[in-house]
């Protein structure tokens, strides 16, 4: 009687091998196919602003979740869950009657095809758009590549945090002085945004939670070290927040070296070409470059991996492919280089891309892209910011408030919002950051 | 001069081996020294009565931080962050002159020289208390520990998730009817608490959010499976719990195979005495056995795995050492095979021992433990639970509120009560589950 319920399996057709599926399963609608690839900034607003569309949206992301990179920070420093900061590619767009989500890693364009190859098969596109984001550059070096730590996706971010909490346990069991200093110590490759939100954060761990987690401890002996081949912290922005956050960073003890070159690294011993630091971690936040798929003509991609785009948005050369965001580089006087590889950049853009392609099913002309700057900041500990808006610059308590509201509200999704809120208001009161856990197996 | 303010590294002292560092690193001092192996409810709540008492406290865990394994099933199932159901272990003592955490894997006791080994070395005790909980039983079925999931772990729960929504993506993929069923299948093992909960949860994952997540998909396809070897769901419960959560089950579309025994799995097809089904995941609720260190004498651990402990909570035989929680099995007459391996019994030894020790400090003569049965409950769905408490039962709604508050409140740490309500105020609000994220590498 049960086994009749349970389902039978025909072992012939277990044999089978499984054809490809045609357009990664996504079936062709009266709808123009618009395929999307890549759900960070570029890709989420673009795609939540094509809600009342005809396009047929299929969006393609190796990840199933969007990443707020701009915090992955505080996840690496034990100060915000991880899943606060990632948000479900799935539900962007629930009410659009033909959105899919595709989790695939996008390998070439075949343009004089329309199509795409990814690792889970081809998909034929009538639109493209391409929002496939940096990636850490290294800079050639193999070295740095195989023993540093990157930070660009929630799994980089929680690898940090429980690399940083496993060294300060294992330098419990240590006599070797040496040993225990290399276990604690901890270099910050680069003095952009990333790199000094980092150090300010991770010396803040180690003032306030360290001497009470780990009495067995020297915290003296714990070094932070940042390490900036400029002359000075946080180029792109204003001379008075890159003094202002290197007075701030110094206030909480960490080792600034600028003008210094990162040559090596073995995983033990950082060498620089102003001498060596025994550290058992490097965090690289040294520079990105576009992560622009294969089969674009290389004429069409800059030295820094990013796509020559018109200011309409659209790929030299091609009606129907678009790029923005990191990976893309925006003709504009302003900025011959491309627009700097900002999540406000990104953002405008993807508004800006919903814009166009409705414009153009409606055979409208195709307008240009203007970047509104509404200004940058970065944040280096309690009450304690920068922030430069055209024509206003400030820094201190104020900075940091206004620094909290514009990352709180433009954290994706409400739910979000009050996790974010709930863990900040409490690690500022009670100077605390409860998640300092080690979640990985035991080893 | 920049070279002089680097740390400069000895070759030479590179190349020594460390030598194992004395009892985990722990100095002693004048007051007695007590090792507690395990930081799981009965270890935390000891830990968290003695900050007045006079020992040298040493809290011994392979994890760095205490699992609130009674919802594991929400992380498991994309309903609460990973983060909010663990507290790390390193706080909560802090106001105790002489506390200390170690992140070990207890290997051994050594009760003829009170020391016990760990694979990071060996620590001397004055007195142990032993809390090391209880560990999957695949009862000898060595397929079922390679292929099944179990969920005692924050890592377990956190690999579950994955795995599911993993499945719900590559069902995307395929052609073949047979192999898109065994990916949309899910097989729980086992009825009591977990099974139950879990299958509730998974099954209004697929009523509420897969529809909307996966419009390619049939979700009607997608089967839930919850298979228990005896004639009932909730043994120990009431009759009535049993029941109403069966109805419950039911009603959210869960297939309920009572009755039933399971024989084998390879990750493909679970073989039943009643049948086969296919699916690509079985979670293993199916039991449990006492985490006992090994050490001790083979005729004080009983066959579940449990060490045989006396009221007082010493284990027979030896006056310094102590067992509680999920591995003691104390004996008393109402319940001759030990107290079941429940939370609310955990918390209750642990504030016990923690009174005992004390007296034991003082010269007074111990007493003997008395578990105060404060019901038992489980929760199926929105407004769907069973509660059981002494001289009265009830279900639903009511039930529902009180599981959750009893949850809430039991939950260690304010921060994690905070971010669990919101939470579960957003799911209750929206049907929706924000945590749905694939956070590992994207294959």
């Amino acid at each position: 009687m049960m086994q009749s319920s349970l389902q039978l399996i025909d072992e012939e057709a277990e044999k089978k091998p499984d054809r490809e599926i045609a357009d990664l399963g996504v079936r062709r609608t009266e709808r123009p196919r618009l395929v999307i690839l890549g759900g960070g900034f570029a890709g989420l607003h673009l795609v939540r602003n094509l809600e009342k569309s005809d396009f047929q949206i299929v969006l393609i992301d190796k990840h199933n979740h969007h990443t707020f990179q701009p915090l992955l920070y505080q996840v690496a420093t034990s100060s915000l869950e991880a899943d606060s900061v990632a948000y479900p590619l799935r539900k962007p767009l629930r009410k659009h009657p033909d959105y899919h989500f595709r989790m695939a890693e996008v390998q070439r364009i075949v343009s004089g095809d329309n199509t795409i190859v990814t690792n889970r098969g081809t998909i034929e596109y009538d639109y493209l758009v391409i929002a496939t984001g940096a990636r850490t550059n290294y800079f050639g070096m193999d070295n740095i590549k195989k023993h540093a730590l990157p930070m660009k996706t929630v799994d980089e971010a929680l690898k940090i945090r429980n690399e940083i909490l496993h060294n300060f346990e294992e330098a419990l069991y240590t006599h070797d002085p040496q040993e225990r200093q290399k276990l604690t110590n901890i270099v910050i490759a680069g003095g952009g945004p990333t790199g000094v939100e980092l150090a300010g954060s991770i010396a803040e761990f180690r003032r306030y939670i360290m001497p009470q987690d780990y009495p067995d401890l020297d915290i003296e002996q714990s070094k932070i070290y940042l390490i900036e081949l400029l002359p000075e912290l946080l180029g792109p922005m204003s001379d008075e927040a890159s003094a202002k956050s290197e007075e701030y960073l110094q206030q909480l003890g960490v080792d600034i070296k600028k003008d210094t070159k990162i040559l090596d690294y073995d995983g033990e011993v950082v060498k620089t070409d102003q001498g060596n630091i025994p550290a058992k971690i490097m965090l690289w936040t040294g520079g990105v470059s576009g992560a622009f798929p294969e089969g674009l003509d290389d004429g069409l991609v800059t030295k820094k991996g990013r796509i020559k785009v018109g200011e309409t948005g659209q790929v030299m050369g091609h009606e129907r492919i678009f790029a923005l965001g990191d990976v893309a580089s925006i003709e504009s006087k302003d900025h011959p280089k491309g627009y700097p590889q900002l999540a406000s950049v990104a953002v405008q853009q993807g508004r800006f891309m919903a814009e166009n392609l409705m414009r153009l099913r409606k055979g409208k002309s195709l307008k240009p892209f203007r970047y509104k700057n509404k200004g940058t900041m970065a944040t280096i500990g309690r009450k304690k910011a920068v922030v430069d808006m055209p024509g206003f610059k400030f820094q201190g308590t104020t900075a940091w408030l206004v620094w909290l509201g514009v990352h709180l509200f433009s954290l994706v999704g409400f739910k979000n919002k009050l996790v974010t809120f709930t863990n900040w208001a409490w690690n500022y009161l009670r100077h605390d950051r409860e998640t300092r856990l080690i979640i990985k197996d035991s080893q």
